[in-house]
């Protein structure tokens, strides 16, 4: 079986690990999203796909989610002494040695695509692993400058910051009046991506960002176009849990795009001509109608990543719904 | 009291500690060796420069000489997970962070020497710290192949390998046919460098090696001619004792340059044009009549910087010669 699945950072990564446990057989490419990406003291760092990589390689820190396990902090402490900003990043020294392997691979002329597969040489995730572009794109957020405690004197004056300013230096704690993608016009999907979505017999959209993952990637030109012309059904499980994201703060992006917090907005948000199908958490059951009218077949499960058997239980029911929504096509047509 | 002083690493950064000891109030000015630079991961490394600094900025790790106290090392043990060359050359965790900082400002274009400035901001080395030049010189050491364990059907065939490769991989144990330090004849002195002679009331060669590290210098064009019209006096101490170096593989490179390792053959190999004092070791006390009989002053000391104390001890000594130089040129004109 074929499956390629869309992930952003944490989320994604945790599906995965309960994807390859409910089906070991089966081909996953993952569509990893390059919108978080940024550049810090001249390195390249690429927070959703390392994410990716170190937790389906067994490298990552689990309390976190991010980052690697046995990790060291000498650098951070190093930059500190140096006064070098950001201080609020936190990139670990094993962290840093891919960070470093990646920079030096993209100077000498490797596109990502090809410096990720090197990584993965060592990582063997067990999953082929494409970035959403070759090309850089990073998503901005646009900000009060009041807000950030600058120019108290110019009320309604905003300028774009850097998506991890945003995240992980302000915590979502300003408000986000618009996400923007730069580069993404002009961004190509990565080599293979097109190929794997037209060749898939499932694809899934994990529990992720539905603005700043998912979201991401699907703006990149011809992504959303190949998604809904494939022949696999979509199917994705809500990040919305109760009227608030499992973890993170989908909820202030979501805002920031005029999309409700709950399993039905981000539902029909992708849109029916994208979901074939929908999973929503067992006490969101009253979420179901109002998808299925939306036109997007819909259950209602446990949707709690708390371990790997879950997390693999969960991913089974979108390949049973993947089914089902195959069977009913050929029935249909 | 301005005192200049050539210096390579270890030896170097270990004489300058003796002298800012023996005179606190002095204003040292170090021109450095930045002939064993190297890129490495796509850092630019500058070993002896880092030396001096963290050596008098109390950062140095003591008993290897080189490289950060308490020091740790993930991206080394990361690099060889990651299957990436070269694994000779120790760049610990802390040092990771002083190359990545000088990359990335050079990177933004500021210079060598503005970035050894900022560096030093930090380390407060108490000396102003100055590359030789601002332009890149790399010292490389021809070999054998075959003695590189390569090409060994086609004896004879010689190659360039970077002077680190020389020196850390191989230990010196190949043999160096010619010591080639690339881009020297395009380099021209950093700022402040030539000023710094000019105004110079001392000029000191600590016992560093007089062909990688003084010679580089040296060969910097404009630099020696500053130092033989200088009006300081120039003085130096030997890295030679008992016919062999003090440290490191100096025999190796004088070899090279076809200069037999002794006290006597390094005074006569820097010339009288240049040196106007030697300091010998005690146990060389032979050479100073030789030295002498070619034009250079010369007295037999204890030089071994066993300590601080010791080291300020020859630090005071080559002050005493430079006197000594001072008062006779007064007395002669």
């Amino acid at each position: 079986m074929r499956i390629v699945v869309l992930a952003g950072g944490i989320g994604g990564a945790r599906f995965l690990r309960g994807l390859k446990a409910a089906e070991p057989q089966a081909d996953i490419t993952v569509v990893g999203n390059t919108g978080d990406d940024i550049h810090l003291f001249g390195l390249k760092v690429c927070p959703d796909l390392d994410t990716v990589m170190y937790t389906l390689g067994e490298g990552i820190n689990e309390e976190q989610g991010w980052g690697r396990r046995d990790e060291t902090w000498s650098i951070r402490a190093e930059m500190a002494e140096y006064g070098v900003e950001p201080t609020w990043f936190g990139l670990g020294d094993r962290d840093y040695a891919t960070h470093i392997v990646r920079t030096q691979m993209m100077s000498a002329g490797y596109p990502l695509s090809a410096v990720t597969e090197a990584l993965c040489a060592r990582w063997q995730p067990g999953v082929r692993l494409i970035p959403m572009s070759d090309d850089r794109v990073e998503t901005h957020v646009v900000v009060d400058t009041a807000e950030l405690g600058e120019d108290a004197e110019h009320p309604g004056v905003r300028r774009a910051i850097h998506f991890q300013e945003y995240w992980v230096k302000h915590r979502a704690s300003v408000t986000a009046h618009a996400i923007v993608p730069v580069g993404i016009e002009e961004a190509k999907p990565a080599p293979g991506v097109l190929a794997a979505i037209a060749e898939a017999d499932v694809i899934l959209f994990p529990p992720s960002n539905p603005v700043v993952s998912i979201g991401t990637i699907l703006g990149v030109p011809g992504i959303r176009d190949a998604l809904v012309e494939a022949s696999a059904p979509v199917v994705g499980l809500s990040p919305i849990v109760g009227g608030a994201p499992v973890r993170g703060m989908a909820d202030k992006v979501l805002e920031a795009v005029g999309v409700e917090t709950s399993a039905v907005a981000v539902a029909k948000h992708y849109g029916p001509g994208l979901l074939d199908g929908w999973l929503v958490d067992a006490t969101d059951a009253d979420a179901v109608a109002p998808v299925e009218e939306a036109g997007i077949r819909c259950r209602a499960i446990p949707l709690m990543m708390t371990d790997v058997e879950a997390t693999a239980a969960m991913a089974r029911a979108a390949l049973d719904m993947a089914a089902e929504v195959r069977a009913a096509g050929e029935a249909g047509a």
